[in-house]
């Protein structure tokens, strides 16, 4: 089975490039709500679940522990773009466990955002871990290690506590089986897993609906998701897709992107988790897919479909500020 | 017609993400030599034929007048870096014109190498049109005006005569006719046509071959690809696509990319032009599918044909360094 075409990127009357998908939607009950392309093949998850990995550091206490309220919970959700807000927030969350920077295990890269590394350069900064765009999960990480009392080295490793209880905890969700045949590793070097798309969506409906988890789980899903949607800032930064969506329907949209294209998000009003992935990897083309698919699924409100179709078809413009093409949805998604 | 599955991107053991492409290599006769997905749909040529682009440079006596180089001849075609001797250059040529940075009209960019764009915000410094990748190419065009005589400002219009100019030159040496129905507006402000695939290959195979070119445009056309192997660096930059492979094979094969993965080439020994589009757009796509045809190609010369695999098949590693996929062809590139 193919993918089809659901995004295509325009220059003056012709369409330039194309990016392929596949979406599913899944209801609270597990039933399929839309299904486009290749919704079975597994896809790997990457930083599209970590809300998901922040389970455990909620369920077990450590959050409250650490005295974390929603923006340390949306940033442990994150991929931030390393604004010294992000970098400051994940500093003081390994603080707050008696950790520094230096315990971090994510590596180091410049701020995703221009203007902040433009910033960082002229003030003869250099790159360090706090900026990666992970910190906030590892921070998570390295306190759910130290409030279990396990040594925290190498807790980015596939064997460790802190791996290994949120890969029981992601298989629960999705009902996928993961483990060594299906992990790859991810940019932060935690291991990541594939599995099908439409067990992703399933597993972000129950944390959204809380349906068929225990009460604690679905305490900690909705605790996750609702920080994020109130903080959408610290899920990703200026100018980003996470932001943005959950910033144009507060508390009515959760929204979380991950590497090569993927892109979940939840409903929490219909109990809708969405899950999708552009094929060729490409981050606009996630964002264009997830914006029309977000429009379709809202078109019982016209208001809130229309801004999301706005926000959807983004207007491209060269380096002379000049109106060149577009992308917008495609196919089924058009 | 859809377009193959040509490059795969891999995580672990999993493919990860795919990209799509069509692939046109024509020879000096004009016959295909490889054809693969939609090659006669008309694609977007942008810079991959900035050497088409600056035959009039050459071809109008003003690259003479203005004692150009093969540094210079190779900036004119080049989708540069913007590091300091791409900028001096630029500033340079449109110096000897009696033209400062103030009369380009491409706009500003930071480099896109990452290290300089860092060196350059430490200095204090600011973007500037020397600094746009196109910046070359507009010196040329801005020397191509001054040297006819003709007022320079507004020189990325449609109607003024650089650019009808080089619309002659190319809608020539492709046969494909290029006018406002196939026209959008480049990066850098100047018309850029939409032509078949295979039009462009055999565009090349003109170029590289002289094959049905008067000898003033053979020779005008010898001497930029010349120019281009014989300082790839100034085409491109640091850890380049097109700078590496022109010196992986020295004097022997021409490459030049596009934006929105068009990548061009020519092997001067064999007289074959080559036309390639990631059909997503990308950048990695491209450059993996131009380096397999290259090797599929070169069949004949193992030790370049294993050259030129290794170089396509990049090995990914992550911010910790740890290798975690690779980028490599697949169905008929595998």
């Amino acid at each position: 089975m193919s993918n089809p075409v659901l995004v295509e990127v325009t220059r003056g009357q012709l369409v330039e490039s194309r990016h392929r998908g596949m979406v599913s939607v899944i209801d609270a009950d597990g039933a399929s709500v839309m299904a486009l392309g290749e919704v079975t093949t597994p896809v790997f998850q990457r930083s599209a679940v970590k809300s998901m990995q922040a389970l455990a550091l909620v369920e077990s206490g450590a959050a409250d522990a650490y005295g974390f309220g929603d923006k340390e919970l949306a940033l442990a959700c994150a991929s931030h773009s390393g604004e010294p807000e992000h970098m400051r927030l994940a500093g003081d969350m390994a603080g707050r466990a008696g950790l520094t920077e230096a315990d971090f295990e994510c590596g180091c890269h410049w701020s995703s955002h221009l203007p902040v590394l433009v910033d960082q350069a002229r003030a003869g900064e250099m790159p360090d871990q706090l900026g990666n765009n992970c910190s906030g999960k590892h921070a998570g990480f390295l306190c759910l290690s130290c409030h279990a009392g396990v040594d925290h080295h190498g807790y980015v490793g596939y064997d460790h506590f802190v791996q290994s209880t949120i890969r029981g905890v992601m298989a629960d969700l999705t009902g996928a089986a993961l483990g060594h045949d299906n992990c790859g590793t991810d940019g932060c070097s935690i291991p990541t897993y594939a599995a099908p798309l439409d067990r992703i969506a399933h597993g972000f409906a129950r944390m959204t609906s809380g349906v068929g988890l225990g009460p604690e789980r679905a305490k900690a899903a909705q605790r996750l998701i609702s920080a994020c949607m109130a903080e959408p800032f610290y899920v990703a930064g200026t100018a980003r897709a996470c932001t943005e969506l959950m910033q144009l329907a507060p508390g009515r949209i959760f929204a979380k992107t991950g590497a090569e294209g993927v892109f979940c998000a939840t409903l929490p009003e219909k109990g809708y988790g969405i899950a999708l992935k552009c094929e060729d990897g490409s981050t606009r083309g996630a964002e264009a897919m997830v914006g029309a698919v977000l429009a379709k699924l809202f078109v019982d409100d016209q208001e809130l479909s229309q801004k999301l179709t706005s926000w959807t078809e983004k207007r491209l413009r060269n380096w002379n500020k000049i109106e060149v093409g577009m992308i917008r949805p495609a196919g089924e998604l058009a």
